[in-house]
């Protein structure tokens, strides 16, 4: 393994099945990244607990949920490495080093934890883990060696603090033993949620799954956020933060389509539904070979939990070599 | 191992050689109960590092400084099981499970380490690993099945938070995984510097080695804060406060002896110098054996080493069990 070698790190806290603004903010990069550089997808059931605290069972349903949406998307465990957090406890061991790189003050200025805190209304109620996992994040990727990391918009924060404590870690060991690594944003940042809320969250209840039948995605399509001032159909529509040509920006594949559309509702005589209708059957086409991939995948839970096994100790591999070179640089290797 | 099994883990942050404040504040107390139960001896490389971050010759060199002092005061690895931090993996990852069940506020209500960030002059800049030391000693504690800590006064919170997180962890698994534990003061709960602080400690420098020479005795002694007022010797003097007496309470066998330097001493006519005398010859017999038994271990470090590995060992036996029980409970075993 050249020092030169790209390799993708990137994953999900174990909450709850993916949706739309996941396959746009990072899924869709990661397929494209697939087959391309050594990649591993965390499935982060230890951070999930960070802000889930005690709801075990969601968490652990939440593990093969997320696989099962990977799966289906198209994500190959083949060429892909799918790993349980928890089965790599390497990752524990090296955020308990991290721990001692970062101040408190530091965490609490991280821009996304601290947003993230409010819109939970933890304030100051927040479990120390929660404030630190962005040391956790800094040590699943460099644990796993990672040096590019598909992100949303909104984790771009946690990217400098990696490298931040990469940089402490190194100058105080007085040798790169970890590499800094590289934030790739997706096409889209971050995609709205259906009632035009700056972020599609599950926690904000404006999301649209991954796995949704063709009555869900209808039934989301028709209480999306459009235009408030478009009342009559000849009237001229905007487009700016109407989330149906936002989600069409994101997902339709005939982009002279899409253009047309957009020409002809900004001057009036397109109606809501008319565009509506067409998205509709955007997100149909795009989401049901997913649906009924991701139910045939759902049949054989064991499956899955074998290939998360394998992958995890294939992981896990990388992550012993890391703590090795950690531990030695830190003069914590005794015999 | 029934569950009404007395287990006591206790030990130090490496960062130093051992003094006299840790022989009357804890190294007494686990003499006392070595043979009694099992007792665990901890060495903390890794929460040494939470204030002296980057000082790792120091954090390693002090591991074999601290493994001296134990066995020179006869602490016995056949009696006692020694153990590494750094080479028990599984403190660190339950620490980090426990990091989710407290607060930062409540981790910043911590007395104990209030007053450590205020001594040390840490404020804001303190380290994440610093702040949550206490969640580290309760997950050494927990996967060790500690249920007894022998401990100096400072150290009680520690023990409160501790059970706070035991008690938490098994009403949110809904079974008592997880063992509270009792702190155990020693006789002489905080012994003062020799310069009349509070608090004997290498950082304020007002302390005396266990490996101290003869000379190096004398000299403490001598330097040690008595009663200001006693000018003359023919004036009564005050032993509250008066070091002097507080040592010979806390080291000398002979409390007849003592019992009448006092009255004397009160009554007016006894010197200073009388009493130091007598005490210097006390802490002689005291140390000299201890230094003498310590420079003869010095010379094999390697034995020292292979039987902190040998105790690492047996420690990690019963991390693993534990660490297997806590997340069977949180529903992480997978397979």
């Amino acid at each position: 393994m050249s020092d030169q070698e790209i390799i993708v790190v990137t994953g999900d806290r174990t909450t709850g099945p993916l949706h739309l603004g996941h396959l746009a903010g990072s899924l869709q990069n990661r397929l494209r990244l697939q087959g391309q550089y050594r990649q591993f997808l965390l499935l982060a059931d230890t951070q999930a607990l960070s802000d889930h605290q005690g709801d075990y069972s969601r968490v652990r349903q939440s593990v093969i949920d997320v696989a099962l949406d990977y799966l289906a998307v198209g994500l190959d465990p083949k060429q892909s490495t799918f790993l349980i957090q928890s089965m790599v406890p390497e990752l524990a061991e090296l955020s308990f080093y991290f721990m001692n790189l970062v101040s408190v003050a530091r965490l609490e200025r991280n821009p996304t934890v601290k947003n993230e805190i409010r819109q939970k209304g933890m304030e100051r109620d927040i479990a120390a883990g929660f404030l630190s996992y962005p040391v956790s994040q800094a040590a699943d990727i460099c644990a796993l060696k990672g040096t590019l990391v598909p992100v949303g918009e909104d984790q771009l924060p946690m990217i400098e603090q990696t490298n931040e404590i990469v940089r402490r870690f190194n100058r105080m060991v007085g040798s790169d033993i970890l590499r800094e690594c590289k934030a790739e944003v997706g096409k889209v940042a971050r995609l709205p949620g259906i009632d035009g809320a700056s972020k599609m969250s599950r926690a904000l209840g404006n999301h649209l799954p991954l796995s949704a039948s063709p009555d869900e995605i209808r039934h989301a399509v028709q209480r999306m956020f459009t235009d408030p001032q478009h009342l009559r159909v000849s009237d001229p529509g905007r487009i700016e933060g109407n989330v149906v040509f936002t989600f069409l920006d994101a997902f339709a594949s005939d982009s002279e389509q899409v253009a047309e559309f957009k020409e002809h509702y900004q001057r009036g005589g397109l109606a809501d539904s008319a565009v509506k209708t067409y998205l509709e059957q955007v997100l149909l086409e795009l989401l049901e070979p997913i649906r009924l991939r991701r139910a045939e995948l759902a049949k054989d839970p064991d499956q899955i939990l074998s290939l998360l096994m394998a992958g995890s100790s294939r992981a896990r591999e990388v992550a012993v070599l890391t703590l090795y070179q950690v531990k030695k640089a830190m003069g914590m290797f005794y015999f």
